[in-house]
């Protein structure tokens, strides 16, 4: 039963800074050869919450030292640079563990824009802090200048929050598509994707913005056909009445169930609902797809049915 | 004559920062699809300094505001980095390019590294300045905490010196090869490569270095098995006698009278003498080879025969 499979990885997989990411790397790796031995086709998607925010105060303190030559670098970006520091970790770890296990298959990483609608109304309302804490007159001028979002937190100074809209489709779908036909497991969508929208018919502009890796994952995976979206997260199942006495970890999860779930607000906000609702998503998009919400040293178990908590229709 | 075709692209047609690369690679586009439009399979390799000089800057930069917490990214991870930086812009502009055009191809930025021998002798004597000046205080730390080679530069501070070693082999060739066989426009080996070199068998690690991008879009082109490879510069022909009242354009060289003048000094270290040797080296590596060095906007002319100059064997 070989499977087409996207991997969604969090920021755990990936560590904080470089050092942590070389150590990270080599274990996420390793969980993802146990898929790519048994014969799945592997496509990754992965998260850079904390990559984007040290490469976005790097280029903030650049302009810093020189206001004249070096603009403020935009978001999408700062995105892009992410995509390339994470996956030449990414790609040489998964690249050596299959030869280390004589499995002989191309790794890539593509360098991937998703489009999201300007009119998302998460645009109205941003919410998501990036980068490093600025002085007022910092932050004022931003504000003036660049049209930047500042939120003031609580005593420590102010931050840039920026919108996160929901992925409306990859733009390097069929290249993405073509490598894994032949014979390539795939690093995409990095930190979920370069955010763009459309302007002029098709030209692409970035966004300041960034897209919620698992959704990403979810849109990758409907777009590439594939049988079953990973999302892999801090937990081995999900659960209901969560850290409380009479938690339930579940093992399955109807749509009817989960949607029962998120009403009854079991799942948190920016945490595990998010997930639930990317599982649920491409679970119901198509006959006999399905989503797994498990740990990362727990995928393979998962994907045979030992564990973690599986999503469907 | 539909030819496969390798460009190397200076840096003159990326600009040296956002703004002017924004402006910069439309015109490239142009040129580039130019090419396509005729039926040309057509792969891109770059250079980076100015952009891999502003990404190590910042990330220095990083490092002296909060030197606990990030330690001196290594050149190999800018790179990485720039490849993201670069590839973004470009990968947009070819494609509304071809779009306006109503071409039907698939763009993709692969992320490249390129192997080294860690015997080059360009190690023993690296040559080439790398980032920001720097005091003496803070060269003196990083070369002895870091290993790092630095040079003075009269009277304006100290500066990191890296080798720039040969390229020996592209990692990703298969990816490349795939990407092209399946309808895109490729752009790889971006800066030269990411540096790295064989440890532990297949192990890759990266190397403090920055390699030649015309002598990696030759080694690119040799095992994409390409027809031609042309390397863009500032000059429409390549000429004996430079600067000099009897300087002559050559619209011609074979492999013989390219060595000739090479022993004679004829073209710069540093500036014409690389382009020439990649180019000869290409045109000398397969029956039917040639290379094409030429000004961006001549790109299409040179191929018909029409300019530039042509090095064949």
């Amino acid at each position: 039963m070989k499977k087409r499979i996207v991997i969604a990885l969090g920021g755990n997989a990936l560590g904080n800074n470089l050092p942590e990411q070389m150590k990270a790397v080599r274990i996420t790796a390793k969980a993802i050869v146990d898929l790519i031995e048994e014969g799945h086709e592997v496509v990754i998607a992965h998260g850079n919450g904390p990559q984007v925010g040290m490469i976005q105060n790097a280029m903030m303190e650049l302009t810093r030292s020189d206001p004249e030559k070096y603009i403020p670098c935009p978001l999408s970006v700062c995105v892009a640079m992410s995509q390339g520091y994470i996956g030449y970790d990414l790609q040489n770890e998964l690249r050596e563990e299959m030869l280390d296990r004589g499995i002989d298959k191309g790794v890539a990483t593509v360098l991937t824009q998703v489009e999201v609608d300007p009119e998302d109304p998460a645009f109205e309302n941003p919410t998501k802090p990036i980068g490093s804490f600025m002085t007022k007159a910092e932050a004022d001028q931003l504000v003036r200048d660049r049209d930047y979002q500042v939120i003031e937190d609580a005593g420590r100074g102010y931050r840039r929050v920026v919108a996160s809209p929901r992925p409306q489709s990859i733009i390097e779908i069929d290249t993405i598509r073509s490598l894994v036909e032949t014979n390539h497991v795939v690093i995409a969508c990095g930190g979920g994707g370069i955010p763009v929208f459309k302007t002029n018919g098709h030209h692409l502009k970035g966004a300041a913005a960034v897209i919620d890796k698992d959704f990403a994952a979810c849109k990758l995976a409907q777009q590439l056909d594939a049988d079953v979206l990973i999302i892999l997260t801090a937990v081995e199942k999900v659960a209901i009445h969560f850290g409380q006495p009479d938690a339930e970890w579940l093992d399955d999860l109807s749509g009817d169930m989960a949607r029962k779930y998120i009403a009854d607000g079991e799942f948190a906000p920016g945490s595990m609902l998010p997930k639930v609702e990317a599982a649920l998503e491409f679970a119901e998009s198509k006959e006999g797809r399905f989503s797994l919400i498990t740990l990362l040293e727990k995928a393979k178990d998962g994907i045979a049915g030992k564990t973690g908590t599986r999503i469907h229709k």
